[in-house]
């Protein structure tokens, strides 16, 4: 059972400085949206305004793909929300989600020189939001949507990704699934394990949850038991969405229905996408030897680093910035789309997310790995470059680009 | 009559190099959003993301009024499009218009710090676009509505602004009027006019006409005759909508129902906002001595500057870069929408358009004031300063701010 009680604990931050130092930072808003040159003459004004301007309209007119090269969707990403599920926080609201979607545009500037922008809608109806993201589109090269409640967001990411010629991509299902299949390829190769010997717990069944397991399922892992707040998902129970129904089909081979510290006795791996403070360090007491985990629940993960003394627990990750281990989307989409962006890519397909996953894993060398280095540091810079470089590559190769479409 | 026969005239520009300028400067798209502030160490990523962020989002969430100083709504603006009516091209669709619109980006940003983002929308319905407006509103400080035919505009303006909290200005009206006002002001001072003795022609019944009429007599004018593609408005055509018959009451005191050149015959001052190439030098010859044009469509005015030679005209303006007093909405939006979003306004009302015409005009001093400086170069960064202050002020003495309305 996934409670709530440990949410508002003592251990959250020393809130004085850090809170006033937070705010202070946001003062103004934390992005910038500005001119690529200098406008410094009138005869710079002519071309980038009118009259020259008319144009670079009536190029695109003539041929609307000229639209993909010269305006801003060239690289260009929506980070769209409607503020149901943001960080820890839950359904929020599109005023405060804004702080989290600019703070992913901050690192998709930084990380991977991608423009994208908040979008933060005033609106939780999936019709609503499938269609106004499909008439803001013309302006975008890409779609990320971030922090939409499940199952609802699990359609609107299907039906926009069909409806629109550009990637969507809802980063807290693909981006979470792509990190945990990095960080764990990694800490396999640490432990020397491989993906079908393993057995896995799955705290969390959003979208990260179902997104974590389905890449868990296809990297050849065969046992995996999913847990959402009424239990251990299985076959034999009746309150299923049809989203966990296919769960239940495709996972807990053994059927089964006990709790999370049952179903973590001999456990290999416990992926952590779910709450605050959820786990317990006797819960971790009797997973297997050299047991992995990732606790990955933000702001504040299902158990701290410091609470896995004394147990089996030899890998550890949160998706903290202060920590070791931090396995945050932020290594996964600024690359993804940059590639994605670069290729002209139509969608952003399973081998994409996988090559993703793989570029990250590789940022580890061998001399690197370590317990307390399964992943790249999150502001390395070779980390965007190398899954950029595997995303593009990998959309050629697999004939998703706007090119190979025709 | 207005006839579009010179539309693609042989004189547009120096195609060539000129076009593969403008190209070239626009590959990639012309604007860029970044970080406000460097994102270097893991202390900077905490604060500006994850944990850090969260304290914001729940600050947030217990006063929604700090997303309008610790968001970007504090400092952005939407630049609003569908595309029907973009310069003098017409109905070209969203993707085509994105260089209008992010280059108003660009100049928001160079001329007042303001962060603007181009939202070009792929409907030309006006429910759908206050919907979408509507919805996107969260994270903006200002709605810019830009290139929106007419009469659409007017009702999707009024209704934008009457629903939503944060400034909505449709700059093709507005900011004509404004610019259109503080040249016509400095003009009468050279010419040592007053306002209700004028008599004017106006070409365009469109937003800009519409708009620059109403502000026309709201500075006490008598004498406006405005044109639209059918002919003189006046009381006596049955073929008029709603805003045009409001016009036909309020202008042409004397029923005139001629052409533009019987129009003409003894005016003081002609303002064009209608299309290319629309007036002949032959049209001007009757004009009073000492009169004043401003041919404003763009790219192509409606009577190039070096055609009126010989004739009574003594003062003229373009919106054009490339000629002198260049009478464009750039010497407003900006300087507007700062000092809006500087002073917490909630609308944008005819007596903070007027400060801002005011303030324009002030920006050439008496002894720099000649037929060749109407107004300020559109380059010059005191102009909105300058606004952005009258604006502000302007607003506050109204009453028209958050904190004013509690």
């Amino acid at each position: 059972m996934l409670k709530r009680e440990h949410e508002q604990g003592p251990r959250f931050e020393e809130r004085g400085p850090f809170f006033l130092d937070a705010m202070e930072m946001h003062a103004g808003g934390k992005i910038r949206v500005g001119s690529a040159f200098p406008l410094n003459t009138r005869a710079d004004l002519s071309r980038a305004y009118t009259p020259g301007v008319a144009e670079v309209c009536r190029a695109i007119v003539s041929d609307p793909s000229i639209a993909y090269t010269h305006t801003i969707k060239a690289n260009s990403v929506a980070v769209v929300t409607d503020g149901t599920a943001v960080l820890g926080l839950g359904n929020i609201g599109p005023l405060a989600a804004e702080p989290v979607m600019a703070g992913k545009a901050m690192l998709f500037s930084e990380m991977a020189g991608v423009d994208a922008f908040p979008i933060c809608l005033d609106t939780t109806d999936p019709d609503e939001i499938v269609r106004t993201v499909k008439l803001i589109a013309p302006v975008f090269g890409g779609v990320n949507l971030e922090d939409i409640s499940a199952p609802r967001c699990f359609d609107i990411e299907q039906r926009l990704d069909a409806e629109l010629d550009i990637p969507v991509f809802h980063d807290d299902q693909h981006g979470t699934a792509v990190v945990v299949l990095a960080a764990l390829s990694n800490a396999l190769r640490l432990t020397g394990r491989e993906w079908d010997g393993l057995r896995v717990v799955m705290l969390g069944a959003g979208a990260a949850g179902v997104a974590c397991t389905k890449m868990l399922l296809t990297a050849g892992v065969r046992d995996v038991v999913v847990f959402d707040r009424a239990g251990s998902i299985h076959t034999a129970r009746g309150d299923l969405t049809h989203v966990k129904r296919a769960l239940a089909d495709s996972t807990n081979p053994h059927g089964f229905a006990g709790d999370i510290a049952g179903a973590l006795r001999g456990a290999d791996v416990l992926v952590g996408v779910s709450g605050p403070g959820l786990v317990r360090r006797e819960d971790l007491a009797t997973m297997a030897p050299e047991a992995i985990v990732l606790a990955m629940a933000n702001p504040v993960p299902e158990i701290f680093p410091e609470d896995v003394a004394g147990t089996p627990v030899r890998v550890m990750g949160t998706g903290r910035s202060d920590y070791p281990n931090q396995v945050n989307n932020v290594l996964a989409f600024p690359g993804i789309f940059r590639g994605a962006l670069d290729a002209g890519a139509t969608t952003i397909n399973a081998e994409m997310k996988i090559a993703a996953a793989r570029a990250i894993a590789g940022c580890v060398s061998d001399a690197e790995l370590d317990a307390g280095r399964i992943v790249p540091d999150v502001l390395d810079r070779r980390v965007p470059t190398a899954v950029a470089g595997a995303v593009a590559d990998s959309a050629r190769r697999s004939g998703v680009t706007r090119t190979a479409m025709g």
